[in-house]
């Protein structure tokens, strides 16, 4: 079995591409990690989104240890063989979503009671737990367990959470332990702060992580305040680790993201918006709801060699999304996730042929030229 | 392109096993036709229909007509490339769910005005409306239009609408007029009426079909009833012509259909339990709802090859059931098609191999063996 261990290939400006290798296989990065939230990632099977490049996907730890539960995803073998995926898995703590889908929410330096939002169970959930859970499941890539403040806050809520969070990552490190072929990574917080987010960075680099991901982005600031974030951030991060931007984003936050030297990206972006008659193309998103769709012979995105794209037209899309038949969601998830990954190709071999910041402005440009 | 002809390879007491040659290829009878609505069978991709056997699918004029609408599928080159099934179609005439789903119908000799029950838009459907709609969809093998009584309903009103069933027959026929490759079914109606059914199936003999349907059964009426019905209608029918029972049915109507010499079948059960939980197994049908799957690390069926029984545990589709995952009714409807068309092959080598009494005595009683 392979050890963790992240192998840069190429580098373009800050960007860079490579392989993270782990137990269950390589990670080609700049990488898109396609979200399986409860187990699934909805409307594919595992070995269409494998069809669409992944080579890894996203578990929620707090979904999973509400249903079916971490010790019986275990007793059933692991979180791979239950979903049907045998390439790397990253899940996530649960911290965030802790605080954006549980009820009553009762935090303390040991950790976070809450109630499921199931069925309103009483859980809990520390960095000792999460980790827990996150093994029980198998998972290749295990996060450390953060405090996320409810946004927007000042200064001072940033920087008490922050140092809340920093002693739980230190807990989760210890957590982890030593587990051949996986991985421990660690979250910046600090918000939009660029001292926070650099007192952040250097605590964790002193307890010492596999990776470094960027939480408490993308959630509601503007981009150009994420890219400046990323700007005064990534330079002060281990060149010789991968960095994980959380739950990011539309096709523009990732090329900005890899140009600013992230390598590690997931979002819920191209399977939601799937299931909702959106789809991403080179030549900017369509909405198949719209009318102008009803008798388009042509494809969706001529580029893409998706099933969507190849097998069906604009006006079939169009038609099964105004129907709401099960196969739109199949069809624009799949699409998307392919398109998704394809930007992904795109930025890994612009940057392995040096010329990153024109594919970006070129894509950029593309991305932009349709919107309806 | 090869001329629409049934031709019987091997008979078995009243059953028989052959091929139904239309011009978009040949479909191995006894058949079980998926259901695609709204030119998609619900929650499955074409190939994936393919992968579990299907030669035919069907598709509901009734349904079409209204969205997208038959002329528009015309100038979008026809319901095969609009929905990516290439070999055979069989379509309905849309009488059936005039009656079944529309609103505020009118009944003329002329045809039935309806309101559509997507927009309420008034609709109208007759003998050479229905004809022509087909047509413009491109369907292999079309139904002639029928009036289809409200059940329960008295001998005279089942006469009565027989009258005008036959009177729309003749003038379907000669709306379809000649069609290389094509195919136009009749439907044989007159309730459980031996004689009203012998009455009709004497008049449409007459006209002269490509083959014969059954209609008007599996409406509510006992199993045995319906089995009575068709031991006394299938012997006056036609011995070199497709037999075709609407709408049918559960696995043990389609052993007692096949057994009493019906060639085709189509049915909404195994893509509708798909998504209601429900899977059918060589021992029995399974809820997967149920609690009894929660932790059972075997598969739905170990005789199945589709990639729900292959890839996944019954604890996982447990899971993804209780969760509302797609997955889930993408899953089971896969499986349930694919366990039709193993039955329709076991009838078939039943059949050839002068076996059929004992296959299907057996086979009912493993699929009594468990119902939950």
């Amino acid at each position: 079995m392979s050890d963790f261990r992240f192998e840069i290939l190429g580098r373009d400006g800050a960007g860079r591409t490579g392989i993270v290798h782990t137990g269950r296989g390589d990670i080609r990065t700049p990488a898109f990690m396609p979200v399986g939230t409860a187990a699934t990632v909805k409307a594919m099977l595992p070995q269409s989104v494998r069809e669409t490049g992944a080579d890894i996907i996203l578990g929620n730890t707090y979904h999973l240890m509400l249903r079916p539960g971490a010790e019986r995803v275990a007793r059933l073998g692991g979180l791979h063989k239950f979903c049907g995926w045998e390439r790397p898995i990253l899940t996530d703590s649960g911290g965030f979503q802790v605080m954006s889908l549980s009820k009553l929410r009762k935090l303390t330096e040991e950790g976070v009671h809450f109630q499921s939002h199931i069925d309103g169970a009483a859980e809990f959930l520390s960095p000792e737990r999460a980790m827990e859970i996150q093994r029980l499941l198998g998972s290749d890539i295990q996060m450390v367990l953060d405090e996320c403040p409810a946004l927007p806050a000042g200064e001072d809520v940033i920087e008490k959470s922050l140092a809340l969070s920093m002693r739980w990552a230190r807990r989760s490190k210890a957590a982890f332990g030593v587990q051949p072929g996986k991985a421990c990574f660690s979250i910046v917080q600090g918000g939009t702060f660029p001292h926070l987010r650099a007192r952040s960075a250097a605590e964790l680099m002193e307890i010492g992580f596999d990776g470094y991901a960027v939480g408490g982005l993308a959630v509601g600031e503007p981009q150009s305040e994420m890219f400046a974030t990323l700007e005064a951030l990534t330079p002060l991060l281990p060149q010789d680790k991968p960095r994980y931007l959380m739950g990011v984003g539309k096709p523009s936050d990732i090329v900005g993201g890899v140009l600013r030297g992230i390598d590690m990206f997931d979002c819920v972006l191209p399977t939601r918006s799937g299931r909702n008659a959106q789809a991403f193309t080179w030549n900017g998103t369509l909405n198949l709801r719209n009318a102008c769709h009803t008798e388009d012979q042509g494809p969706l995105d001529p580029a893409c060699r998706c099933p969507a794209c190849r097998q069906f037209s604009r006006a079939y899309l169009h038609h099964v999304v105004k129907a709401n038949e099960i196969i739109a969601a199949m069809l624009l998830t799949w699409h998307n996730l392919a398109f998704y990954q394809d930007l992904m190709a795109g930025l890994r071999a612009a940057i392995a042929a040096g010329r990153l910041q024109s594919f970006a402005s070129e894509t950029l440009a593309r991305l932009d030229s349709r919107r309806d």
